[in-house]
């Protein structure tokens, strides 16, 4: 096990009716005037909105309004929201909704306060010092934003979508998880959402770093967890106590907690950022091709946790089959469990049509440099055998 | 799944050589001025005070020093205690040591910034608003008082030992965790610790909440890994994988993540501080007395988790066995690992001799009220059956 800080000061405030806290969640961070940032129309339509802002009324706090972010959130509507929130002088960022919503605050956030473009923050150019504190309330449990200090922007002018890790200023102060705010979504993004957290753990649980026996069980006991709830939501999505117990998952996929002391991969997460910036399909869809291919790839250079992962999560029974065969049988587990949740893992499905591969590859090879993840180093020419792998996937 | 509020934001700097991040911790956290609060003879003759004062001093923070709280510690070592930080004007209390200097260290930052007796918060007359900072530097994993809000202290005069719990106030700033400190740990002392964190995850797990299967599932796989781990500490004190997940495992037991949306029971504990607030004995071995004798009681009257418990953690196989017979095996495995850790689950040979039940029974009684628990609610007339149950044990 590595030396490791670990530190998830995030506040979280879970349960049913929790939204009715956020008022008070505020006031107690100091939050005096407020920019709700938030995506869909279902926030509005739902009444999540008018709760929310009632709450915050009654707290005594003001706030201003900047709602239609997208999913994979662009960067030009982080500066649209920089420009309201120096308007309108806020001095905290609520994000209602997913990951998209959340991503976009942390960025403005950032934006606000620095005297330079927020995406050189992004781009690797610059190291930001501060930002705007941020607070959530969470009705996606998939891309871990509530608890992490991470941040996805897709830059559409140049085709860029970039993953950022501030951790010490872009963790939320805290974040509203009530999991009856999940029962209305479309069966496809809890689909989705399931797919990303569990590879928020892959990303760390695929690693070369010795003697993590701990996090790596409590690890695996999440992800048999996720799986055990994902298949309960499909046949009753308002169950909630799977509801409940799936977005805690997502929460403790993503903070830090499945990583601790060991050196982290997120060659498959990165790959799918090229699939998702060009031809803009969600973010668990994407991961739902590429992991399964990685998996497959990477199994003939290092199968050691491949196999441990064929057994512990995938159950496959070891008794007289050889390494290779119980790490097949694992990735063949992993992917009926992601035709059961109704996703494909072809790539040529996914996109409806060919995918052109130099194009991704050389976008990669910008944005990451010669090599990807650690678990198995990849080249760009391994790069390009797993985008070819996930073409002709079954 | 009940509704909750989780928050843990200790900053833990976990790794080797740790200990000379100390005072950079403590001048990122504010600290001007330090009270230093220790016990062992342990902490001086191997050096690790000086390196840690040496460390304070070159941040430019200064210091003093309270040594000598021994285990269990006393009502009168904290009235001491805030009498020396209140003399030295400190504003930070830094404990080095295991739970007993960092639970006193907590008690002092109470009693400092208060206007009554610092006893008060404990025996329930009234609640602290505030309380000076604490830092650690842990050299015993097994209280989990490194990340949590709880303290434990027992009044020597009025011979009551009471746990609270402050978490808004009492969770340390930072914890400074190097397993390679433990090395030197006395076997007595590692195997009293690692019975000490398992049951701080039992006193979680078993619980009536209905539809807790994530937070189940990974309490199950953290308390496999400490038994795991603890059997490979015994053959080889100085293993650095085991000492660092053991040392992990003890935080994560008792930092509120094992108990997340459940009614927590904590009765084998309160079982346990009678007879060492009234025999003197390690908490971690009347831990090891009173907790299987729980178990058989309350094996009879609510079932269910036990033998959950039986084949998830103690890996019992259930093929052709009754709900009893499983049970009754898990917690045959239990005694087992207790006993190959070179502990007794017979209070008689703890105490070595006749236990007075009653007088244990009439001070839980003081201490507790009518009843103790949630698994099964034990009245005065249980709690004094387990007590006999543990005094015949095997």
């Amino acid at each position: 096990m590595n030396n490791f800080n670990f530190c998830s000061p995030t506040e979280f405030i879970f349960g049913k009716g929790a939204q009715t806290e956020t008022g008070n969640a505020l006031k107690k961070y100091g939050a005096r005037k407020v920019l709700i940032v938030h995506g869909s129309d279902r926030i509005k339509s739902s009444g999540l909105l008018g709760q929310i802002e009632k709450s915050i009324t009654d707290a005594g706090v003001e706030f201003c309004e900047y709602g239609g972010i997208l999913p994979n959130p662009t960067a030009g509507s982080v500066y649209e929201g920089i420009d309201i929130a120096l308007k309108e002088k806020v001095d905290f960022l609520l994000a209602v909704g997913g990951g998209s919503p959340i991503d976009a605050a942390k960025a403005i956030a950032l934006g606000v306060v620095a005297d330079e473009d927020f995406w050189n923050f992004y781009n690797g150019t610059s190291k930001p010092r501060s930002a705007l504190p941020v607070g959530v309330v969470l009705t996606i449990p998939a891309a871990g934003s509530e608890g992490s200090g991470n941040s996805v922007i897709t830059n559409e002018i140049t085709h860029q979508k970039i993953s950022v890790r501030y951790p010490d200023i872009l963790r939320p102060k805290f974040s509203i998880m009530n999991p009856e705010l999940t029962y209305s979504l479309p069966w496809f993004q809890t689909a989705c959402g399931i797919v990303d957290m569990m590879a928020h753990i892959y990303e760390r649980y695929f690693s070369n770093t010795p003697d993590t026996g701990l996090v790596d069980s409590y690890s695996e006991a999440i992800l048999r967890e996720i799986m055990d709830q994902a298949l309960t939501l499909k046949l009753d999505g308002d169950n909630y106590s799977a509801r409940a117990n799936v977005m805690w998952a997502g929460t403790l996929a993503h903070n830090g907690l499945c990583g601790v002391g060991k050196i982290e991969d997120w060659a498959s997460h990165r790959l799918e950022h090229e699939i998702s910036a060009f031809y803009n399909v969600a973010h668990g869809a994407g991961l739902a091709v590429i992991i399964p291919a990685w998996m497959s790839y990477c199994s003939k250079r290092n199968p050691d946790k491949l196999w441990r992962f064929a057994i512990n999560v995938m159950s496959v029974d070891p008794a007289g089959k050889s390494t290779d065969q119980i790490i097949e049988e694992g990735i063949c587990e992993l992917k009926n469990f992601y035709h059961d949740l109704g996703l494909t893992t072809n790539l040529r499905m996914l996109i409806g049509g060919e995918p052109d591969i130099d194009l991704m590859v050389n976008s990669l090879h910008r944005n990451m440099g010669d090599t990807l993840g650690c678990y198995v180093p990849l080249s760009m020419e391994d790069c390009r055998n797993i985008y070819k792998l996930a073409v002709d996937s079954e």
